[in-house]
């Protein structure tokens, strides 16, 4: 490469990483809202989020950074970049094309609508009044409509909202895919139902004291090999991962008090995104490659942890003992396979977030689905409760008796969040296919869980997924990890395995 | 004011706004590093730290604020300014001309100096090796005598030094301010010397449980006025205040398990600082006013809560049972005017952070001269423990037995903190001088306190000084609050008469 293209290139990586530096403050000043700052501060901080994000937004289509974009993608310079810088490039063109292309006006009307939208639906959801909450649902659809014309649509309008999240995933993927899940799934809820015997569960919501519960967090953390050095563990209403760098990967979670898995299971979860970030290569510090490489990727490796180990027979046969050492009068008399067997309980319900492994999916199908209508057939916004309502009960057999425990449960559409939702199964479908492969790489992976000797395994995942941080695209990822597309079958054959499991079926 | 002046105006606000948000951002940042980031974090996190600093610096120097200056300064448009214009168009001009006039290398050069030179430092001083620190020491007074060129010499070198701290503060003031002091604490220290019966203070280094001075720094916090709900109390090895905006003030302390009175002086003297920077008129949030207007005022602030409320006899009257409550084993036996004497010792030592009241201002006046004589004298650096040592058993009768507890005690020379000790002092005066005033205007000042009504006396505070933030200079400041220039003759009276009745002299 020439010195000139070289300068270029050093320019491009200057701005990038600025643009990581500035990412780092404004995930240190979100964490720092989340987990204890003082609320009178709220409103000045607001203002130095907003002044911090312009720079950044502004620096990212900056005519600088299109002048390099233009100069390195000329077919000649571009061959001779490395693969990271080459993907850096690609990943800058297509934010900065989106971003370019929306004007400056009606993005600033879409920011202060989608602003006020998610106190109006918090204020909707606790009085379950839908109509209040409408007309902000229509004008967010209206404008994010608009967007994706300025953005360009692909096979389908709902392609393009698709595309953001998770990365060439497409409409006509997505329902092959959910199509086939749906099939596999709907007729194990129901062959659950049907048992007469439940599994017991109510010890879980026993007295279950906090102290104790954040130190069986903080152990289980440690035996998954999350590094404190490189992070910590907070509270917060609603448990997440931020990392600030590869160096620095915080985590959340809360504790109810006559919950005895919500905290267990939050912190498995959030630690599972956070092993993904701190096993980042160290050559990606600094650059918008040390992150992870999409949403559904990112939920896979949460969901690992969580579900496929976490809620796993061996894991709990080596740590139920820890758990009742920790909960002597609670647990003492309840036996491991009855402690298993009422965390895989599985149960039709409403609401999404307490949803159990096997139903999760279909409500996320269900908003799936919804949002395509929404997209792609014009469905008109009123109409969003009965079509809510009807699938809920074809699919899972319950009916919300308001919009409150319906179509008003999630935050995602008041924030323009179309889209998003289907990454949730997306990483449960590429967790279950993943684990599949590690099961023939590691096979003595049972025996290991059960010695407690996790190390293997987030050995096997960081050479796997981990180490790439944003270098290669999701499909890329799981056809190298597992030499196939991403194939629902696995999911549901794990599932039906555990259920049969589980419901002695 | 014409349209073009308002517009003109407004952008020199908005650059401003946007400094102080910076400002923000990097607080937090900072904050975060020293209440418990991630260690692995630190090298990522400085390059952040050092992204945005740039920024800012860029901004505050930047051609567009050089045109708003101009144009502000112009004496039509400068005369319609309101005075908080005003005192920020002043304050951003010299700031600005400070920073234009050095060259980038030399500063950059500076910056690279003092960084290494602190690292140098903690182990020199930790090895007490003189030898190993004096050439960065050297190096870094070159260097600032080369500043002080560029930014020009007032009456002497050493006053431009004086004056970033403590605007307006001169080498001719200070000599008869401290010549003063010196003259009234001699005196009272070698009397104190001389007496046989010295207070008793081993039961303050008892075994203290961390989670009661918790409590008690919580709960003194609360009782002198300091709004949670605009702040938070977190660890770190050095005390200090940190102020986000004036609805996010956060102070730290240390609590030392073998020390029951550490933690308690510390939280009320950062709890001091803090209820400065709350009570700052709304008004100015978000400029660059909205903050304390100089070290000295600042720091008679933490020293007016710490000390001349903080240690005095009727807030023990008030708030001693809750101590003995608290620690019933350590404390019960010791009577309350025991105690008052045990906080209230005098004793000459070497280390200035550990000093008491009275002999901490002499180890200021040692470090003033030093200064002095380094900066308008060209004492040369190998000089420094000579001096030093020859000073402190001149000032206070003892001697360092090496460096590490003499000359090399200190952090501040290795950042370049050149001018800063006398702020310390100066704290203290302005804190008795005030004291002195209050006294006249709350005349039932010991009552208040002994009920633990302490709402009057930072109301009272917010009037006379908090609300202004830094529109005044420390000098109307101190008129304006007491009628009188600085005097240090407050201080000795204050410190004379309460170390008389301690001692029984």
């Amino acid at each position: 490469m020439n010195a000139q293209n070289e300068a270029i290139l050093q320019k491009f990586r200057d701005i990038t990483t600025k643009l990581k530096s500035y990412g780092e403050a404004l995930s240190i000043l979100h964490w720092d809202l989340r987990t204890g700052a003082p609320r009178k501060g709220a409103e000045q901080r607001s203002k130095t989020i907003g002044a911090l994000s312009e720079d950044m937004f502004k620096l990212s289509v900056s005519d600088e950074m299109g002048e390099c974009l233009d100069a390195l993608e000329q077919a000649d310079v571009f061959g001779e970049l490395s693969d990271a810088d080459r993907k850096m490039v690609t990943d800058a063109r297509k934010e900065y094309n989106r971003s370019r292309k929306i004007p400056p006006k009606l993005y600033q009307e879409y920011v202060v609508l989608t602003s006020h939208a998610e106190t109006m639906w918090e204020e909707a959801k606790e009085k379950a009044d839908f109509e209040m909450f409408a007309p902000y649902l229509r004008d967010i659809v209206a404008k994010t409509q608009q967007l994706i014309d300025y953005w360009g649509v692909k096979d389908t309008r709902y392609d393009t909202l698709l595309d953001m999240y998770e990365p060439g995933m497409t409409v006509e993927k997505l329902d092959a895919i959910f199509g086939k899940l749906k099939e596999g799934l709907v007729p194990l809820v129901h062959a659950v139902q049907e048992k007469d015997e439940q599994p017991a569960y109510e010890f879980l919501h026993r007295d279950y004291a906090i102290e104790q519960q954040k130190e069986i967090s903080l152990y289980l953390l440690k035996e998954m090999g999350y590094d404190f050095e490189a992070g910590r563990l907070d509270e917060s209403v609603h448990p997440f991962m931020i990392g600030l760098n590869s160096g620095d990967v915080r985590i959340t979670t809360h504790y109810k008090k006559d919950d005895a898995a919500s905290a267990i299971f939050s912190s498995l979860h959030e630690g599972g995104h956070a092993l993904y970030e701190q096993n980042i290569t160290k050559e990606f510090d600094g650059t918008p490659l040390s992150t992870g490489t999409s949403m559904g990727i990112h939920e896979s490796q949460s969901r690992f942890w969580e579900n496929m180990i976490g809620r796993s027979r061996p894991f709990w046969n080596r740590y139920y003992g820890e758990l009742q050492r920790l909960f002597p009068e609670q647990l003492n008399e309840v036996e491991v396979d009855t402690f298993y067997r009422a965390i895989n309980r599985v149960e039709p319900s409403l609401i999404r977030t307490d949803a159990d492994e096997v139903t999760y999916n279909l409500h996320i199908i269900i908003r799936y689905e919804i949002e395509k209508m929404l997209f792609n057939e014009n469905l008109p916004v009123e109409e969003l409760p009965r079509v809510w309502n009807e699938k809920y009960e074809s699919y899972l057999g319950v009916r919300p008796s308001h919009a409150g425990e319906g179509v008003l449960q999630d935050v995602h559409w008041s924030g323009g969040g179309f889209g998003y939702f289907p990454s949730y199964s997306l990483g449960n479908m590429y967790a279950a296919q993943m684990m599949h492969t590690m099961e023939s790489a590691l096979p003595n992976l049972e025996t290991l869980v059960e010695n407690g000797q996790l190390e293997p395994i987030k050995q096997w995942l960081t050479e796997q997924v981990y180490q790439y941080g944003k270098l290669l695209t999701p499909s890329e990822i799981i056809m190298k990890v597992t030499g196939e597309a991403l194939n629902p079958q696995y999911l549901v054959d794990y599932l039906t395995k555990k259920t049969n499991e589980v419901y002695g079926m």
